[in-house]
């Protein structure tokens, strides 16, 4: 998508060979506009699946979900890191670690709202090893649902999540795939 | 907005004298057409304020914030909740107490994306005791910014929150106010 790739070009920080900073336009800032047309690309991408859900990790991964899901007409379901006095005691979870947060934690789906007559759809900001897709993958397979694919905006081509996915078999598009970044500059595949 | 007051009424779990739980179509699952709707309505009630920046912090403040956002067409900025390795130095930050988790935690605003110049709408799902609204209030005025207003979802009337911010002189537009919670009903304003 050139639009993006020219806004990570132009915006993107680069911080050592593994840091690439977007967060004035994706993942602090947000750039509704940029959204709006990644919501597109996620709906032209994917229209012939009919999705019945779009999943998702908080925070980050909520805003992109959204303006996707508006195209499906569908609802979004965003799983929750934290514990909750609010939260319902019948869950699917799955334990996922965070290179970035250097710590475990479980991300959890209330039962209630996934089941096995769900098509679903993965979206989220960034995808590196892969842990946080994964956890969602886990929990779309504990309930039966059937995953129809992972849509990420940014790929980090040279960690191993993409490459694992793909060798599972598991459609996923990526809107930008950076393949390594050398002296503050980004390299696209 | 009366769409909105329906579905608390027939989805809304209350549980005790204090909680109402949403998550069916707010703050877990979203229901991506009513949260159109929120911010049609968010849109029409704060057109002539020349907003600059939508603001709300992390995790279920961002999909009303940015459904809300693409109507100003202006960006939205979500305050961190929790600390990361990829996260500027320079931000301002706030301390809040969250009575769910019942802990304090800090709320953060990098300082490059909100300045003197910003005119500053809050966005937030739930207003109760007030206590992450007054931290966003807090960053914007350590940035300078003008506060345009705040703008909730839900307000539990019940509670202080609402209260002080409009003797604050605050405009504080709520899109349904909970008065009580009784033998499991709720009561509307």
């Amino acid at each position: 998508m050139e639009t993006l790739k020219k806004r990570i070009l132009t915006e993107g920080k680069v911080i050592g060979s593994n840091i690439l900073k977007v967060d004035s336009f994706l993942n602090h800032q947000i750039d509704v506009s940029l959204l709006n047309d990644i919501g597109l690309e996620f709906a032209e991408l994917f229209k012939n699946e009919k999705i019945t859900k779009i999943l998702t990790v908080e925070a980050s991964g909520i805003a992109i979900a959204c303006m996707t899901a508006r195209h499906f007409g569908v609802p979004v379901i965003f799983a929750k890191k934290t514990d909750s006095a609010n939260q319902d005691t019948e869950v699917y979870q799955s334990e996922v670690y965070s290179f970035t947060r250097q710590k475990s934690f479980k991300i959890r789906i209330s039962k209630k709202y996934l089941t096995a007559a769900d098509r679903v759809l993965i979206l989220d900001d960034f995808l590196a090893a892969g842990k946080a897709v994964n956890g969602l993958i886990d929990i779309a397979g504990q309930a039966g649902a059937a995953l129809v694919g992972v849509g990420i905006v940014i790929e980090k081509g040279f960690q191993p999540g993409g490459r694992n996915l793909r060798a599972r078999g598991i459609r996923l598009e990526s809107l930008a795939i950076v393949d390594g970044m050398e002296d503050g500059r980004v390299i696209f595949r």
